[in-house]
């Protein structure tokens, strides 16, 4: 991606999100030395369980690379989170008095871009909730990704939720039997409307998002009432992707746990367009802190050695 | 509605919901006394709130009779309470060391429907949420009402979210612009999707509920897309009238905040079957406690009376 000055430096990539926070660490010459995987680092949902899970995951990926564990603090890391598009958890994390020689931090959109195309290009996140992103020219394009359940749609949790409402209303005989009325109940472990109420009434997304699984599998075997719910995600997430091409990004990838399965419902002229992430979410974050540092001055002249790191992740 | 013995007994009606508790003082023969109106009467959301609503309601009403506040305990009460379907809150209220002679309790759902009908008949509720009752020969039948945001669809909430939906969307881009974007963003004093997020993202039922009178006024005049979400919800309660009329209820009646503007959208031959509510739910509460008084052996003899006493709240 860039070529540094410094061949001794080490990075860390941490990708955090609401489920997960992944960590990569890399040598000067993008070489993959350790991973380490710790639980939920999503600002919005805590403070304190985001930089517990930071700090986790990077201690598991030193142990991974045969690291010491005072080496944390010689590492520059480049971490993208969800929620730091708000300036008040941006402003929270930025003056954490972390643990690291640096930390460049960018939103989850931005170190997943960076990670698919190594530069310019737009994503689709599908996962439990949905979202467009591009990085084009500078620029920056945030499209959906409002959460849920206003927003997110053809998500995993909006999926769920609609597979809910339809539930609800078949055992009210309000809408017609299917597979997935049956599906569905087997999967709540309930028989009634109250049952399914108690399993899932004010829950969070995540535990909507569970049941896009069967909604999606009832789909694939074409009971025609999930087959309506993801056609409806699906078009959106095609005008999504139609926003984002509108800006001419070199590429387009589309990620996030729903990805494969979502793919076939797109329309045809967007999956032509999709093109696999080249690098994991982690290694966008890796990418992003050398552009950091790079633009603060430690980058090397020339621009020879940039072609062979570009491609180690391949 | 029924004849008693005791010709010096006091009732109260006490209707207890999310936003308000009406109370109303009637005598043997029905005649009102006085009305007391508080807040907050939702077991699901608490407890301590629930039972404060109600003694302020009723001693407001018993003001408002002029007869002393020591009168409390000479009262019959009938207590109908948005909740107590589910066993846990029935229980928890049922249980609570009440401060009248005696008090019977049931849901707000039955005791509309006896308000509206003084007797058999279907109601549809729709206000902030939206649900079907029906009392037919003595069996009571409910019909959504599963909460927001997975059920109670066509209801005010349901309309505030799908006007948010529709609005983000447009905001990103996604969806035509109307007449319904502008005065949302308006009643939002918003301009972004950010802004729009902070107003409203996490908000509860009742914040959603108030998004549904933009929506509302923009279908009366007929920009397409609100048209196109009133249609939606109006289909969603005509389906539900349906179901009830399958029950053969000598009468179907609509209430909630929703209802009057509501009426307009829903399938001509469901509007030809709406009556008029006979009386408000806090009468039917009276007639509950009467009903629960009878049952026990405190009814007359004769039922000459009944007809009188019927009449007395057209």
């Amino acid at each position: 991606m860039v070529a540094l000055r410094d061949r001794d430096i080490l990075f860390i990539g941490i990708d955090g999100g609401g489920s997960k926070c992944r960590a990569s660490i890399v040598d000067a010459d993008n070489r993959l030395l350790g991973t380490g995987v710790s639980g939920p680092a999503n600002p919005l949902h805590g403070y304190a369980q985001t930089i517990d899970s930071i700090v986790r995951s990077a201690a598991l990926a030193l142990a991974d690379a045969n690291l010491p564990p005072e080496t944390l603090g010689e590492l520059v890391a480049g971490v993208g989170l969800a929620g730091v598009n708000m300036p008040r958890l941006y402003n929270e994390m930025a003056s954490w008095a972390h643990p690291f020689k640096r930390m460049y931090l960018t939103t989850d959109q931005h170190s997943a871009c960076l990670g698919a195309h190594r530069g310019d290009g737009a994503v689709i996140i599908a996962g439990t909730g949905s979202v467009g992103y591009a990085w084009v020219n500078g620029e920056s394009t945030l499209l959906g990704g409002h959460g849920f359940p206003h927003g997110d749609k053809g998500s995993g949790a909006w999926m769920g939720m609609e597979g809910v409402k339809y539930l609800l209303m078949a055992l009210d005989g309000l809408a017609e039997d299917s597979r997935l009325k049956s599906e569905l109940l087997k999967m709540l472990e309930s028989s009634t409307a109250n049952e399914v109420f108690e399993k899932i009434g004010g829950k969070s997304s995540s535990h909507y998002a569970r049941l896009a699984v069967p909604v999606i599998e009832c789909a694939e075997a074409g009971d025609p009432v999930a087959v309506a719910i993801v056609r409806d995600g699906a078009a959106y997430i095609s005008d999504l992707a139609d926003k984002l091409l509108e800006l001419k990004p070199p590429r387009l990838s589309m990620i996030g746990g729903l990805a494969p399965r979502l793919r076939q419902w797109l329309a045809p002229h967007v999956v032509e367009r999709l093109a696999e992430p080249l690098d994991a979410p982690e290694i966008g974050c890796v990418y992003f802190a050398q552009q950091c540092l790079v633009e603060e001055g430690h980058g090397a002249e020339t621009s020879a050695e940039k072609s062979e790191t570009s491609a180690l992740f391949g």
